[in-house]
């Protein structure tokens, strides 16, 4: 059974981050069906032409891989973060998803999660915190995701803590696109209730429903769910290139539902990397994006 | 605490329908969250627009009057009716559905549902049976939602019972329109997965979504169900004049998920008389339909 260490121990840490990391959230309980699996995928934008993915009776019914973000949601944002000087929740940015997939992902399932303070980064004016959280399959103790959640915390830095963070594999390589044009692209509208359903896969945030909350948050209109856009663009990689058991994002731009994504994909060696935009504004909304190819050749055999 | 009564006796029965109606199903709990109505007003198309139907924190957030139907959805079709001759599952066909609202509508709730066949008809090839639901809150006893709910069963006739049904009120009235113009017109495209989302309200039945399946009940493509266009014909209602205390709708056609509905309405007295047909193919889907208005003043100031 894997487990996570107690403390994620860094000679360079302050001791108010030493500290911070110490504390052991209790483990998180998530149960699921048939029934979140199939509104999950239709929160990402399957229809009803994707059996596979909407319909239960299908013999190859499945949720998108992505659906790993989902167990350990209110996990990692259960994280305490009032130890950072001068934290405000309202000043908090998601800033990147690893999500790494360990087994098959069961179609209705009871996982515990198991959360701890990964990494704390001083930027000077903001902090960088990257929580992990391992998703085990509560009977066999057997971890079906590993998820690492980076948040930035603007007006939070200025603690004494360390600059740069380790090496964490696939979770921070840079994920640079080669010159030449994409393998692959593809492009999809989302609906102006994209995110009033992906919502009900357990992000509440009002920010990305409520007009005056989002006016608060400084956006004319609500905006889709980072983790929405990042199970569209990784649904954009798995027709095009087939499952993968890894995928990273940045965040580096928001999505307003009703927008259209355009996901483009260069094959590497294992690895897809991939960006999104935005087709009305032609913003950049993923970077720095990849995922690990499972089965290189098959995948090879799709180009 | 309204009670139904243990059996609906009816002097004209055959022996046959008189020991069915004998048989007491058991009552059937059925507990909902916010999330569940949100997922039904999505399912018959509330949009991200409609803050008081898709967001938990508006302070107006209530399930759309049709909401009804769902607690009730598993008890009145886990009736029996393996008693009629040569009943076929597959020949059903759902006929006519009332709905009353006796109470206002928890956002969530532990409710008990009990059920008795209420009326059975033959109408020489086929039956007709009319099955009520009474939908009590769990805590208090209190009567929240009677649906009556009719289907015929082809080929499942000629059992000796009797023809004709009793004047049940509002749920029998023919509902005929006024000859002048409608008095008020709602046109609403559906969504190609509208089926998709609105089975996750609780009805599975893979006519909806599986083309196999369909085909086999002789469909070229999976047809809405007759539940949601109810909800959004209901829903053009009630934007058109304001709240109603019963519905009552015949399904007399079918809906193919992303077809437009045209919904046209005619207020006479307390009652709103309305019609549902598709634009594309011009069937009329909803016929014989009427709601009963709560507050007839401020519906006429609707007008």
């Amino acid at each position: 059974m894997s487990k996570l260490p107690d403390v994620f121990t860094d000679s360079e840490d302050s001791q108010l981050v030493a500290d911070a990391k110490k504390d052991k959230p209790e483990d998180h309980e998530f149960s699921y069906t048939e029934r979140d699996v199939i509104l999950y995928n239709l929160g990402i934008g399957a229809t009803a032409k994707d059996l596979q993915w909407t319909y239960e009776g299908h013999e190859e019914f499945a949720a998108l891989p992505t659906f790993g973000v989902v167990p350990q949601f209110a996990a990692s944002s259960g994280i305490s973060l009032g130890w950072l000087p001068n934290f405000n929740p309202a000043k908090l940015l998601h800033g990147e998803q690893y999500l790494a997939i360990k087994g098959p992902i069961p179609t209705e399932g009871n996982f515990v999660n198991e959360t701890r303070l990964m990494e704390v980064l001083d930027k000077g004016k903001a902090a960088s915190v990257t929580t992990v959280v391992y998703t085990k399959d509560r009977d066999t103790g057997s971890v079906v995701f590993e998820n690492q959640v980076t948040v930035f915390i603007r007006g939070a830095g200025g603690f004494g803590g360390k600059r740069s963070g380790r090496d964490r594999g696939a979770a921070t390589t840079p994920n640079t696109a080669p010159t030449r044009p994409p393998d692959a692209v593809v492009e999809e509208k989302t609906d102006p209730s994209q995110a009033a359903l992906y919502r009900l896969s357990g992000d509440y945030n009002p920010l990305h429903i409520d007009p005056s909350f989002a006016a608060i948050g400084g956006f004319d209109q609500p905006i889709l769910h980072g983790l929405c856009f990042m199970g569209i663009a990784g649904k954009h990689v798995l027709q095009s290139f087939g499952p993968y058991k890894d995928i990273k994002v940045r965040f580096s731009g928001v999505v307003f539902p009703g927008e259209t994504l355009i996901t483009e994909m260069w094959r590497t060696g294992d690895r897809v990397i991939f960006s999104t935009k935005t087709k009305e504004r032609g913003t950049t909304v993923l970077s720095a994006a990849a995922v690990t190819l499972i089965d290189t050749d098959s995948a090879k055999a799709k180009l």
